[in-house]
């Protein structure tokens, strides 16, 4: 019997999810819950439900992992624990300042009820910071970098977008190319935040509106881009949707160390991602952990867990046997 | 208390162990055990016993893990099973086909002393295999690609070492430069092991040993070497030493695969290591994962285990808490 799984919120998250359940055959979609009215909701797996958001519990007993697909600034630090009372919950929680937060709130719902919950669940957090952690116990006293990009930041677009006399725009992350190749050569550069990345945007203007301004309202902009070289587009609506419509990210987390007597050996461990759309990665990432929390939650383990307490046979549809023979 | 470690084996990967538990303060060496005279043998920490292999039981209570650092064509198919009937053990065994007997072997030691045994550890089997299990659950229907090299495979090396008439060896695995950049595009080629890698062979033979005997007896090897375009280079001992002193190694493994309801969005995940030395490494990985079988034994865990059965927290020398605020 397939793993059956609901889907709560129905964005680009929520899509992205209900993709993935379609490229994993031992996993199953149940329903899809929103807070719109459901019946302007409308969704591509045939004969699945789409149920108001206040009656979840009803649903209680049908779903054996719920994949939160919520926004992490106020809808996931109340939805996940509010839903582990009832369900085994996964989410992909990216405000990292407030994980602990987050994970004790979590542990407390979960372990009550006796679900299991996963947070912060993607690529970063997620595959980026799983990396980072085995980087770390293999290469004691060595150098972490973390690159993104190239790939659209939504914050940074929203941020754009905010400015007065903007009608859209997308802003994307770009590594320094130099900075990059010092780091792969284990040259173990210092890098400020300058030297890391660059900030593309592509801007559509509202008629009559003062580009310069705009401009040095972006590259300004505290937080944002200030600490950026930041190039500003300013662009048509129509090449805006021809050339920047999709939702590329990627990038590249890389360990340098050295080993021996005098630390007389380098060492460089890279990993990195290439993707065409980042939600649509980031749920991929999210079912092979909804499969995971099935596993777990079978097991009798509850509370809350991250991507550093699952071992990673956890997360294969195959079982021991078959790894050990076909993929150690 | 520092996690205390036995050596069992002094050559390349019991010399790269002694250097990682320097770098691992929580770690502390306590016997270097060698099947040569202990008298013969010296190693690099003060104060630290070398034992004959013999006398390994009179350790028994002193060690926390032993990591094995012998060959895996002969020595760890006996040593790890009879040693884990009494210690908590680790190795690198890296004959793939013959991993599920090993494992059954070690599993049934281990089980039975109610000891943790971890086999196959290293960066491949270990890492890489990781990285292929992680990439596969989240991007199943995609397509796989390991590469290695260019490096030393100290395997590869001591299968020709022991060919009758051989004095010493070094192998290099070369990838075909064309297959990796087809594959990091995306292309998905459909590559044979031959079109993959090349192997390089430096053969130092006996005085009057048949050469054209021992070329035949490497290329047709099976499992090492018959399925490869295999070139046989004798030299001199001295040009050995020379050019071939190192023992570098890395690769790539590489998924890529596709997302969104018409499979219309691509992704490219690669894992890659640029090492210097190959022991040293791989020491360091095994290390590191001396540390979760500590951990591990602590809570109770016995049987065999592979990179597979472990959660990446469990190699930290953090706490849960100090890795989900720092790391995630």
């Amino acid at each position: 019997m397939a793993i059956r799984i609901g889907i709560f919120g129905y964005g680009n998250l929520g899509r992205g999810i209900e993709c993935a359940i379609k490229h994993n055959p031992d996993t199953e979609l149940v329903a899809v819950f929103t807070r719109r009215d459901p019946a302007t909701v409308t969704i591509q797996t045939e004969g699945v439900k789409v149920i108001a958001a206040d009656d979840v519990l009803t649903m209680k007993d049908e779903i054996d992992v719920m994949v939160l697909c919520g926004g992490s600034a106020t809808d996931l630090p109340v939805q996940t624990p509010e839903l582990a009372k009832n369900f085994n919950v996964i989410d992909s929680f990216d405000t990292h300042a407030r994980i602990p937060e987050h994970f004790a709130n979590v542990d407390a719902a979960a372990k009550e009820a006796g679900k299991i919950g996963i947070i912060s669940v993607g690529w970063d957090p997620g595959m980026f910071s799983l990396n980072r952690v085995y980087a770390n116990c293999i290469l004691p006293g060595g150098h972490d970098y973390t690159f993104w990009g190239k790939g659209v930041s939504q914050g940074h677009s929203d941020a754009i977008r905010r400015i007065k006399g903007v009608k859209d725009a997308r802003q994307y992350t770009v590594p320094v190319p130099a900075a990059l190749e010092a780091v792969r050569n284990g040259e173990n550069p210092e890098l400020t935040t300058r030297e890391k990345h660059t900030r593309e945007c592509y801007v559509v203007a509202e008629e009559g509106a003062d580009l310069a301004r705009i401009e040095k309202e972006i590259v300004t902009m505290p937080n944002y881009f200030s600490d950026y070289d930041t190039t500003v587009n300013f662009i048509t609506e129509e090449e805006l949707q021809a050339n920047h419509a999709g939702i590329p990210h990627g990038g590249s987390v890389i360990r340098t160390g050295t080993t021996g007597w005098n630390d007389q050996n380098k060492h460089v461990i890279e990993y990195s991602l290439k993707l065409d759309s980042n939600p649509e990665f980031t749920s991929s990432v999210l079912i092979a952990y909804a499969r995971a929390a099935y596993k777990l939650s079978q097991a009798g383990v509850t509370g809350c867990k991250t991507v550093f307490d699952i071992a990673p046979a956890d997360l294969s549809p195959l079982s021991g046997e078959e790894l050990r023979a076909h993929m150690l």
